[in-house]
């Protein structure tokens, strides 16, 4: 079963650091005054889903290094809330100094609770407010203030202060995108989000997350692994932009010239630029000077240390930024961006699966190598900068581990007798890439096939779904698991996520999921994962992922003028027919799956033949025979 | 179209209520200070779908008689606020002293935004505390303060004080219902309750909802009409029961009987029973003598007046009582009673469409006579208390008016040319109804026809869906309307809500919308409808409608145990074939028709031949045939 998959990891040895951080936690050039507890969060200071290592500040304290967890210190306990994907890994990698706060269990205490029945009456509860949201920061303090207590912001983080070895904040080179890539310049970029901000009364706007500010100023960096983004902030006004960015990134020519630095078309259009840190005393400096009736937008998502600097009246915190909506919905340039990206990617993939269907009967193949193998092919391809997450390579009982990655202690061997799920994708300068498929390379068993079929049902359900212009994602995820559903079979996943063009790999505002969250309606030419999965603990994992473009379609009427929309399929790699039931699919179903392969092998063919990708071509023409 | 169904009806002259109106704001009788503005929503003291004659303050005061909009006065202005259903309606009944306020256009302020814009400063917004929710006052509170101006509540409803003839607050006969309607007594239904309370430490429950404390009781009134309710509320402790109710109503012996009000079976099933008007005193004393820990449970759509009694540290403030969860939850007595109240209703209505069948050719049915005669046919059945809603019954272009309700301004003749809507029900001391047919007496048009059928698809697609144990009814909505997406049609409203046993035809906590809402999980023995609708602006209007419960179903497998639901239709009234476009089914939704006209007949069809109506089963077995 699942357990046996994973073995003992030695855990961190934490007594020491814990001592020394009680220590900073007592002493006064900190804070004023004692902390009796202090919270260690996992984010960044931009609330980024991937961190660089310099911000792996609760790994560091507790050894635990999943992707979500957040540590708390107090004089006598030490605590480290996770969630179920998590519960062992943690408890392998955290010595007895911590405590496990298995999250989602009934009898687990939330952080609030938990301080509030271990602090001492009247305590402090320190946090470094760079690190922590603006609303996780009310919360938290509504509830240590009403029994008691208080929240402060401690500015000198204090794992800093015991990190002998902190590696530096990254500062890699930076890229401009041309137009080529980007089909807008920064300037428009610019002048429409002002538009916005004029239609909303707004006079400043302050950009936090790394994935918006790469956008608006078509640059991109590699400060965070297969992310590719930089740490900056940026700052618009009416006539003024504010860049925050290691200045000693902006020293290239060609740089400057892109960002126009030593001499800009428009004074408006001018970009000062200024050191990274120095973002909290020039919004300061900006809300001092600010008019009775200016407004700042902001994430609602942003630190508390920067949320905090505007004052309440002038604060305008919106779940979803312009940029963020803007940057969703992809023009022609980089739709035809990751149309490219897409068609390269799939042809690394059918050199990928040729490949391992004759490597494999010998045995040498394993879910490390075959990873390996994917990363080496995508690599070949033009404008290849990296992977756009850690591949989940995964044989048989591996699979049914959603967030599995292949780790030397639980590398199993591909067979011809256990179902393979590769759940993988690239960064390349003109697109992202993110494509799961899963394969027998021997003969799968009857209910492999049935839950295979079912999940394709589900992924052909929700990319050829017609619906009105103005529909949330959310209202399409039970379409995805209604054929599953009706087995009595299902998954305990979202059917999607945004994906960003040569960008990160998740992207809000808008998903697929069952979840309910405030999600902005889907639009033509946003861009979306299709991801419908079956998971058999103990055997094997089943996921069929796709990303598809949202485009307008014209059925046969048009009510109230609204509108239609519907799926393109970017990925264009085969499904394997080898794991279908195709008897238990409809007609309608089998028409997709031909007309998708038709398209694979007419789009993807075309090009490893251009490349002279000979076994690949030839596997791919095998496995886009019509099915009836 | 639609507008010229509309006939003009003469506007409520207003004028010289409105100095009264005025003066009365002046006046410092009612409050310490002169108001600049009153605030008339819309609903009762229990925050009621249905209100009775004297709670009708806001249509009183400017003539306005949809069931949703909200009335505010100044010195110089006056304001009604509604939506897009009675835009024209409203036009019509109100005169030239108020201006509509149409919700949802994009240049119409709030009701905030609005008294901001037109108060001079640091005004006093008045309104009744008793009529307005918790969660509501609390926003517009905050808005006004934020603006400098102050919200306050005054005591005396001003509109009563100027309502010369207001009605008096009926009170109607209680109904004791015995175990064989309720399946469960009173006392169990406290002990129940009493045992949620302590599993989340809560010493006091506040009832308001007028349908959950005749649920409680077990009692039924006729105070609203169509809701088999009576003004009441209810304070539940762990050791006492205190019912406010006007206590003239509890003279008669049966009903003291099964109140156990003269011999208590044990001490804490004792009831104290107290004026309707004293539970705000008595709630008062409550929270005087609390102790420190103690807890008290309220929804928090209850009225301003009686949350802010309790103070706010003592407060729990729920979106669902432990008695709304639990009256969703209907028991096997309750569904026996379900199920004969359908079979009743379903007699009623299959006597009505043979009936029609016969007088249509005449051309003397109208949408009035028609309404009337169902509920005629309706009356004859045992248990018939009255309807459960007003009857929509519309021909034609109505049909498209999705709210309609056929007046005599607008009455229009059925004929063999139109298609006909009926949406009706009725309340039965065993259950309630509410079915909603579309039917064509001469030859549907091709597009009628196409528009029924992929209707008829989405209710089916609801209907048999098969879902896991725990499925928020939100996430089926999208089944409904596949099909109409798929041909670029859709329905503006919600697909189904839930419907309580002689209770309320419209009950929380459970639908299924694409709203999203705070919506409970379904459960095995909830009760809901599911009725999708297409309505062709100007011609004609689809609906198709039953009522379901919700069971268990086993699938082929039980992933991770969580068990799988499913629905079975308790309405047995035939859905027209000549409506439908059988070529456009699928096999398994032409399986699905013939089982549910098979069961149609089998039950409904025993009954009419118990009661002898023969032309109604001939039309039964006729329109049951078998479709290919």
């Amino acid at each position: 079963d699942a357990t046996d998959t994973c073995v003992a990891m030695s855990p961190k040895i934490t007594g020491e650091l814990l001592r020394q951080l009680r220590q900073a936690m007592r002493n006064c050039k900190y804070f004023s005054e004692p902390l009796q507890a202090y919270i260690v969060p996992s984010g960044d200071a931009h609330q980024s889903e991937y961190i660089a290592p310099c911000d792996c500040r609760r790994e560091f304290i507790c050894g635990f290094n999943g992707s979500a967890g957040t540590a708390i210190v107090t004089e006598q306990h030490a605590a480290m809330w996770t969630d179920g994907r998590y519960f062992l890994q943690a408890s392998q990698q955290m010595d007895n100094n911590w405590t496990l706060m298995k999250m989602g269990l009934k009898e687990t205490p939330s952080q609030e609770d938990w301080l509030i029945s271990v602090l001492p009456e009247n305590s402090k509860v320190g946090v470094d407010p760079w690190i922590i949201a603006a609303d996780q920061w009310k919360n938290m303090s509504k509830a240590l203030s009403g029994a008691g207590h208080s929240l402060v912001a401690v500015q000198d983080n204090l794992i800093d202060a015991v990190w002998m070895d902190r590696p530096e904040r990254p500062s890699t080179q930076l890229r401009a995108l041309g137009l080529d890539y980007t089909g807008m310049t920064w300037q428009d970029k610019i002048t429409t989000l002002r538009a916005k901000m004029t239609e909303r009364k707004i006079t400043w706007f302050v950009a936090t997350a790394l994935d918006e500010i790469a956008w608006l100023f078509n640059l991109r960096g590699a400060d965070i692994e297969y992310n590719p983004v930089f740490f900056a902030y940026a700052i618009v006004g009416m006539n003024t932009i504010r860049l925050f960015v290691d200045l000693k990134r902006l020293s290239d020519p060609a740089l400057r010239d892109h960002l126009q630095l030593d001499s800009p078309s428009k004074p408006e259009l001018s970009i000062q630029t200024f050191p990274y840190e120095s973002v909290y005393t020039e919004l300061q400096a900006i809300c001092a000077a600010q008019g009775p009736k200016d407004k700042v937008w902001i994430c609602d998502k942003a630190s508390c240390a920067l949320t905090q600097v505007i004052p309440k009246a002038h604060r305008s915190a919106i779940p979803y930024t312009p940029l963020c909506l803007a940057k969703a919905v992809k023009n022609a340039t980089e739709i035809q961006g990751m149309k490219m990206a897409h068609i390269k990617d799939a042809v690394a993939l059918c050199e990928l699966f040729a490949w391992l269907e004759k490597e494999i009967p010998k045995g040498n193949v394993t879910e490390i190598s075959a990873a390996d193998k994917a990363e080496e092919l995508r690599s070949q391809q033009k404008d290849f900068v990296g992977l756009s997450f850690p591949t989940i390579s995964s044989v048989g009982p591996n699979g049914a581990i959603i967030h599995y990655r292949p780790l030397p202690e639980t590398n199993r061997t591909l067979s011809l007798n256990e179902v393979y799920l590769i759940d993988s994708g690239a960064q390349y300068v003109d697109g992202t890439t993110d494509v799961t498929r899963t394969m027998h390379f021997g003969t799968p068993s009857a209910f492999e096939k049935e839950c295979f079929t079912y999940v394709l049902k589900g992924h052909i359900a929700v990319s050829a779904a017609v619906f009105p212009n103005g529909t949330k994602g959310h209202l399409l995820d039970s379409f995805a698991r209604a054929a599953l559903w009706d087995s009595g079979l299902d998954y305990l996943h979202g059917t999607g996520h945004g994906v960003g063009c040569f960008l990160n790999v998740h992207e809000g505002p808008c998903g697929i999921s069952y979840k309910t969250f405030a999600d902005e309606p889907l639009e033509a030419g946003m861009i979306v994962s299709d991801e419908p999965g079956y998971y058999e603990d103990g055997s094997f994992g089943i996921r069929i992922e796709n990303v598809v473009l949202v485009i307008p379609t014209k059925p046969k009427y048009n009510y109230r003028n609204r509108g239609s929309l519907t799926f393109e399929p970017l990925t264009l790699v085969p499904i394997q027919v080898k794991m279908m039931s195709t008897e238990l699919l409809t007609q309608k179903e089998r028409d997709w799956v031909n007309e998708y392969h038709r398209k694979c092998r007419e789009v993807v063919g075309a090009e490893l033949e251009r490349q002279g990708r000979k076994d690949a071509l030839e596997w791919l023409i095998r496995e886009t025979q019509l099915i009836a």
